[in-house]
């Protein structure tokens, strides 16, 4: 059933020459290599920009991971066009969206925690040698490339390169989403669920499995803080009846017949849910998403003011009971650890520097009974994940469209330029 | 209703005059003040020595909570001589066990986890002016004081100062065992449940929620470890038809009627459950408790070499997925850290010196999912726990009796000695 895409192999796609800030990603022509029995082409509609695209893609090389001439790109949407014989996932024509890739054989993979598989940094992060230049370099001084003996540019980063018109994808990042996305529209809106929307929504709902009792406090108001303000309260913004006591959850959840699986459909409701930046109008998105409080660390004196000022926004006066950091800051990630309440929960999700650590005081740590948590995409199983996060979008109860900010793919740079500079909360690129 | 001992205010004490490896606690006589309405007064039976006694009573003055002249000892077992007008746990000759204490007010209290008390510090290691000597100063050449011109003595160490053989003790540190404890012998060896015993199988079985597919590693061998092993491996080693899949659990605990409350009493029965120690004695006594293996720290050529040494011993050969450490020492902390398999937890039991930071690599913690969480007391509600544990001593599966060692109240050097040298897991000074 070979469609006419059949022999499509060349493309547009963002290169990444060297550091994204030094002017060295450009929009190129590039070749596909033939695919693998578990790879597929898919002709892209689009994809979100990640903080992590920018770790990877905007350092001088050397660090693990950081290799040039690649293609970033991981939150992809699109439509596969052709697939490898032993492809199982979609078949040409199908919608898709895409998330991080696995070995699928792994004891974490085959125990349903594909996000902690043993391969998982050289699968995501170290890709292979899938696209040559297809014409003489457009727009890029540093290249070295010429059309005959053109350099290899590394593809799959996160399995998918998705700053790509056609990418070579590995079938572990694929979703088929045929039957829950209707059109392209929604495909482009999408595009974001795969990394950043169900790290912010998994770690809060499914990891620290907040409820109706946790106070929860956000570091970092970027699309996976904001997806855990969305899922923290959930159902109290948007089903204001919805306020049960915590000992009415599983009668409440049968009545309203939410699915079970996983945990992250729970109601969690939680009574309190505190967003912490710096930056003013993301913490106006973070109230009008649901947020009961915000603080703006840039009005404050020093960053140990802010430990009595969250302090005293939650009830119980001793801090927030769960508390997730998405900036990596290692300071900021230690003043977390010191504000959480005895007993609370501390969640890690921002990457830090690959040499920073966090110093913990032993003692009052094992006295408070705190816990500090690693957590990669929500512990997420994607099949499982995204038609979820679908289903809640479609319901009205999950807004991604508050998050996303489109650009034409040619304007990646200044994509990238609001997402640092904090006006665009989840950029995303279309083809 | 009044009973003859109504009277008796003056017993023996073992004081703290200062650090006991200086030779400075002494047998002393002591009188004690009025109790108030919340207080009682306890006949100790026995006592059990704990590191935490040492913690605090083998420290110069200065150091929080380390006071001087002042009665340790918090693993206290006897019968209630009188009580206070408010107290409703226990009447005059009631058999009692003795546990940590707490406000039973705050916030964490009322929810059940007394262990974390927002006073829980001062409450336990704070105590108050409570003994006054009743005799001129014996065997102790430090001592300023006189009969006429006495120095107060802080006691309520844990709320009971078990290290006296007369005691004032807070009633929230009482768990009355009429109807449980048959007699002074049981009350002997039954005296250090409350704490080191009930903080070692709580951890596992309750903080930990260790279960089949666990593969366990506990850092030292003392009371609070073994008690870890006994609990983690509970009914494999004495139940050996009781190796049901982990997915019978529901099935198989029905059956066989253990009770449910709380967690800690469902069937562990861990795959793989690793001693570590440098004492082959206390190994050895892990291995008859069950362990499936042990590695002896003093035959390895560095801490490093424990890392691989203990991956080589789990299935996954991933490392394993619960690890406690009863230690306190950063290093072998930090080691427990590292050799634990991805999105495993690392449970901190044993006390650090109050100053000792443990450094996380953060970016490496949280790829790996890793979970590192502060224990107190195994997060035990004693009303719950210590019953559970007795009902499990009495039913064979839970042979305190093994880890007990019984030394004269006069011995307590001795004791001590032993104690610090790994001869005796748990001596217990016997009234």
């Amino acid at each position: 059933m070979a469609d006419k895409s059949d022999h499509v192999n060349v493309g547009r796609a963002i290169v990444s020459h060297g550091a994204v800030s030094e002017g060295k990603w450009a929009m190129e022509d590039v070749r596909l290599r033939e695919i693998r029995d578990d790879e597929l082409v898919v002709r892209m509609v689009a994809s979100g920009i990640c903080h992590t695209d920018l770790h990877f893609g905007d350092q001088k090389e050397g660090g693990y991971g950081v290799m040039y001439p690649s293609i970033k790109g991981h939150e992809g949407s699109g439509c596969v066009v052709r697939v490898g014989k032993a492809v199982k996932a979609a078949s040409p024509g199908d919608p898709v969206l895409l998330s991080f890739s696995s070995c699928g054989t792994c004891a974490l993979c085959t125990s349903d925690h594909p996000t902690q598989c043993l391969s998982f940094n050289d699968i995501n992060f170290l890709g292979g040698p899938d696209y040559t230049l297809a014409s003489s370099s457009i727009s890029n001084p540093t290249s070295t490339s010429t059309n005959t003996n053109s350099p290899t540019i590394a593809g799959r980063f996160f399995g998918q390169s998705s700053f790509a018109s056609l990418s070579i994808v590995s079938e572990q990042s694929v979703i088929n989403v045929k039957g829950l996305v209707q059109n392209e529209e929604e495909l482009k809106l999408l595009a974001p669920l795969g990394c950043g929307i169900q790290t912010g929504s998994g770690t809060i709902a499914k990891l620290a499995g907040a409820g109706v009792e946790d106070v929860v406090a956000i570091f970092g108001m970027g699309g996976v803080g904001l997806s855990g303000i969305m899922v923290g309260l959930f159902s109290s913004s948007l089903y204001p009846w919805m306020k049960f006591p915590r000992s009415w959850g599983p009668l409440a959840t049968g009545w309203l017949q939410f699915p079970e699986e996983e945990g992250a459909a729970k109601i969690c409701n939680c009574k309190t849910i505190i967003g912490i930046d710096k930056v003013a109008s993301r913490l106006q998105l973070a109230k009008d998403l649901g947020a009961t409080h915000t603080i703006n660390t840039a009005s404050l004196p020093s960053l140990a003011a802010l430990i009595p000022a969250i302090r005293a926004l939650t009830p119980s006066k001793l801090g927030p009971t769960i508390t997730m950091d998405t900036t990596g800051h290692p300071h900021l990630i230690a003043t977390a650890v010191e504000f959480t309440a005895p007993r609370g929960k501390i969640l890690q999700v921002g990457t830090a520097p690959m040499d920073a650590k966090l110093e913990i005081p032993i003692f009052e740590f094992m006295v408070q009974g705190k816990q500090y948590i690693g957590a990669i995409e929500g512990d997420s199983v994607t099949s499982e994940s995204v038609p979820r996060m679908i289903g809640w979008w479609r319901e009205g109860r999950f807004p991604v469209e508050r998050l996303v900010k489109f650009f034409r793919a040619e304007e990646f740079e200044e994509a990238v330029r609001e997402m640092k500079e904090g006006r665009a909360v989840k950029p995303v690129i279309v083809w």
